[in-house]
């Protein structure tokens, strides 16, 4: 019989296919916590795994256990942990850099070479995800939550991050006006962020309605744009073809565009339309991750000083998400989980996951994975 | 009879001798517009003038007119004017910086050596202020108001723009926390943009509790934070008499301090608890003009990298100021008029100005004069 | 006969057709000088309008004066001028902003939309540039240069602006890399001022070895790196053939790119390479001005965090401009100008400026006309 | 017999009585390289505790290894460790943080409270210095130097270290004026360095001649200003005898003041001047440390928005400062070492470092300590 703590863990084996497994954890090392998983939301990575065995050029090697949204209690400390102590509830933050390189000592570890990602195949072995119910990690990299945050938001804190350093890394000045294209999580949560740095007013775009309609409803935006599909999904033809819309967007923005525009799709149609509804000397920010390489309107971007500005996961974020997360500024961010599972049906989060509306017609936004029982 | 606008001004002769005069104002020129003013904001440095002729080393040569918090209807535009039109209502921008000078071309107008700022004594011959009923002014210095925002707020727009302009020297990061010193109109409006730029806790403090409750009360900071009188107002003896206060304060931050500290009195002892309570790495700033010379922990901000950043009045603040007072995410900024007078009652106003709390014992905050009829 | 000053004048009337005709400049009006231009060199923008009538959407709709990079003498000033004297040298910046907009009052009057800018065809009537002997300009828009400098290195100020305005757009930590795509004027004056801003190191790139070897040899870079022509011009073909020669700069930079990389080109291979190049986390600066919409490796810049940084001409550098050129510690920009024609050949000037290498087959890097005799 | 390598290290065990000790270094652990240390400056903290057991509030408790300026052979690595290999010569950098802190993820790890710094006696049991001939030290620590780089350069890059980071936290624009109080081993470093970043001009000043002779004929300052001694040394007396001299300073500038001045004595006389000759919008970096609590112009720096800016040592500086001190565009920077002695000799070493000129009347700028043979 194994030592450890057992831990039952969603393994993909292949595209579709998870097996629950039954796993030990050892106990915590040196420098780490224990922590008893309690929810994991799924995110679009962890999504093109489960459906295509690979994200982008990271194809699995061999089985691999997905989730990096996540939270949990703290059951147990290593050697030398002052940060937390068993009982705290914790969010974690996924990422485990080297610490020794130039990045991570001038604080872009997001930029570290030597990361360790949970549920990314970048690195062989593989670092498995937390689609589990217990999991060692570095004391470091989980944060205490206040009693008044939720598991459901203290997962969130991973997209929020990321959100967190796309606003950090374009630092809008408060009072100026933003443009988000895309109202799934990270547009939801990015038009969020920028009322909270305290932009005048924030509108958000999507090619479907009920999003917006979310999104206006539930405070995460000031006003709604709904933008038609186009003939042309990419190329020359598709910024001529998008040049009325950007016309209305710059209207609206009673400018010659808005001072930052965030895209948060990745769609090449709306990375055209972005650069163009900036202002002069605004920044375009690109959270989303699309096509590698475009038909893209340089000139419009550099000749009018727009910088443009692009964003890898994070780093230094959860502190100060915690913090603006419990502030009770922000929209109620526990509604962007629409969709709740249990570990063992990880499966069926997952085919409710790669769906933009649920087999009743309800908006997808955020499914997140719960670890209920030992 | 004179040609020009008729326009009844309170002119101040000597010390707390205010005249009412029927002056006239010419027709506006090239690049001006013609202002009727509605409501102006007494300040503290309009207090100095009224009560002593002088303010700090600018001594009044001749009769000068106070007021520089304003704002108003236009009367009629000059040449070549396409900012505003006549109707318009304005908020008005009380200095004219000189528009040629290396800091008026590179945005920091502010400290421009040959800016003209209404109703102070610094250039001879003085450049007079808004306590009147007509003014000319350049047309890119005032700025159109919303329909929904009242003259009064748009008077108080000139001390939110110093505490603006303070915010944005010191870019405090959203999510930090903050700590402001002082619960005057500044203190109050630095308290309030401390939370529009995100701060996830914003602390006042003052040694009237009266003020206190009003900051707490209307939603201008989250917590407060009573002062007590010491017994040094100055010196070493005094850092060594706050060590107390300085140590509640610091384990309120949880942390080593807070992230940003805002003096907003100017008062010594004051200033010397700002750079105490202030987290290694943070920053203090000063807003309130206090003793030019002090005893100062210059070690206590040094050896902890605590940068020291000063404001001087502002600059490029009413377009951003105008969309954040009318953002609806701010407290209701008019409840800081706590005293409305005529113009013709200019001395009472300024009498009131002078007072903490008035003869009936209700806290005098922001005292403004309305120039009600022509 | 009409009064001013008589001013012999080079006007563009049609593709390379210039006119020599004697005009008249009016007396310097209030906050003007009247300048005596000494040299001008031909930037190429002015060639465009030599050669096509147009550069890019502007077209000449009436006789156009070329030539925006200008020093001279002062001969008098109107009213009001206290900046400069008669008998000052100086330098003219070319571009007139209206210093009422918003841009203007922050500083990035380059932004300016009602910019007037000397030989621009953007407006019309034309605002006509400096091909000339006398121009009336704002006095705070000429710069006094020491007596040390030539009026050939005051003219240079103004291409010089544009690199000084990229390196502050992108603010290059000292201690860092740099790469520079393109040998040109533009190019050798930016990597003379990346050594300048103290990049530990160098490089300059071009097809052309002549102008990499006049970089080294001239000290304006530290090494050069020679870029062979593909068969791809651009394209998704072109970032393919590209990678052999992206792989050899990278390898060159000892880390995974260099720190900034400059691009004053325009040529989308070498657009793309810049991308490419750069480190994660690093800058792309866009100096040169090329095909609006290009094949763009999009995700290379973003998910990397490389910022894509662009400039278009300059605010606020030509005091800084004349105190770097004139500290002893750059370069001898005069050796940038490698022909000289005087005002009555601007034909001639032109000619020359069109071609790589002149009829001897010296190389050709800045074409410069004085204006020599009254 | 004791295991590890033989380490003679020179030990203090009370003020001025150093006793050498053969020690034994054991084994490098995981991460750790045991480096032969073959040059260490001495630092004006190692000279407090030399003399007076104590360094500000932190007073040795028990027997204290000194140095923490030094440069060495790797002489064996520990496990896991490739940034280095045995045979390379390194810089080493004296502090070790915590990496867990928020100060260190964010990349300010000079702040880190658990910062254990080599030859301080903050930390008990004490965190022995250089002094010595082995050490072991995290491998991330040390920097693998060029060949051309002598023992004594690599070690100054400490003190460099310090100046690297005060530039860096001030950020002064190149073609800007700077100016030093103070021609020490860190002023001249800082001179140097601001050169390096640009400065169109720098000057140093100090109350000793010969220091400033050495500047200027060294290249490390443009220009010297010999400073008065006065009557006062502190207090608001101070301030107004100072004004002559300040108004010379002022005049110097050729502005209202310089750009940057650089305080790097700690004195308080320098330190009220430091202020009062930076221009309106400038920059007073605080490198000298001084008296903890001061007669200080606060309005003068806060009314003309002048940034008052302190260091603490410094935070991932040697990579950079290794490409700048090897970038052939410094002075020497071993002209700084005036006075070398062996291992066995740090008594007089001390004695030397204590006075300003040697027993022959020469200047004592940097004092080394050689550690030639095992």
């Amino acid at each position: 019989m194994p030592g450890g703590a057992p831990s039952i863990t969603a393994v993909l084996h292949a595209p579709r296919e998870i097996h629950l497994e039954e796993r030990h954890e050892p106990d915590p090392g040196p420098g780490e916590v224990q922590v008893r998983v309690r929810a994991t939301g799924l995110c679009g990575s962890d999504l093109h795994y489960y459906l295509h065995g690979r994200n982008g050029n990271f194809a699995m090697r061999s089985p691999l256990v997905l989730g990096h949204e996540s939270s949990g209690d703290v059951l147990a400390v290593g050697a030398g942990v002052v940060q937390v102590k068993p009982g705290d509830r914790v969010a974690i933050e996924a990422g485990v850099p080297c610490k020794k390189c130039e990045y991570c000592k001038e604080g872009r570890y997001n930029l570290c070479k030597g990361m360790q990602f949970r549920s990314s195949a970048k690195v062989y072995p593989h670092f498995d995800g937390l689609l589990r119910q217990v999991v060692n990690h570095p004391a470091d990299m989980v944060y205490k939550i206040p009693d008044s945050m939720s598991y459901h938001v203290a997962a969130l804190l991973e997209p929020f991050s990321v959100s967190l350093h796309a606003l950090r890394r374009a630092m809008p000045l408060p009072g100026s006006t933003s443009f988000v294209y895309g109202a799934g999580a990270v547009g939801l949560l990015t038009a969020a962020l920028c009322k909270y740095y305290g932009a005048s007013r924030v509108i958000i775009a999507d090619i479907d309605d009920g999003r917006l309609e979310f999104a206006v409803k539930n405070g995460y935006a000031d006003e709604k744009f709904l933008v038609p599909m186009g003939k042309y999904r990419a190329g020359p033809e598709a910024i001529e073809e998008g040049q009325e819309v950007v016309s209305q967007i710059v209207q609206l923005s009673g400018a010659d565009g808005f001072d930052v525009t965030w895209e948060c799709t990745g769609v090449e149609t709306s990375v055209q339309k972005a650069i163009a509804t900036t202002k002069a000397g605004g920044k375009a920010v690109f959270i989303g991750m699309g096509t590698p390489v475009q038909t893209f309107p340089l000139g419009a971007a550099t000749l009018r000083e727009v910088d443009v500005i692009g964003v890898f996961r994070y780093a230094n974020t959860y502190p100060a998400a915690i913090r603006i997360a419990n502030s009770g500024r922000l929209p109620d961010l526990s509604k962007l989980v629409t969709h709740t599972f249990n570990l063992q049906e990880s499966t069926k989060a997952f085919e409710t996951a790669r769906t933009a509306k649920d087999t009743r017609g309800a908006l997808v936004v955020k499914v997140m994975v719960e670890s209920r029982t030992m």
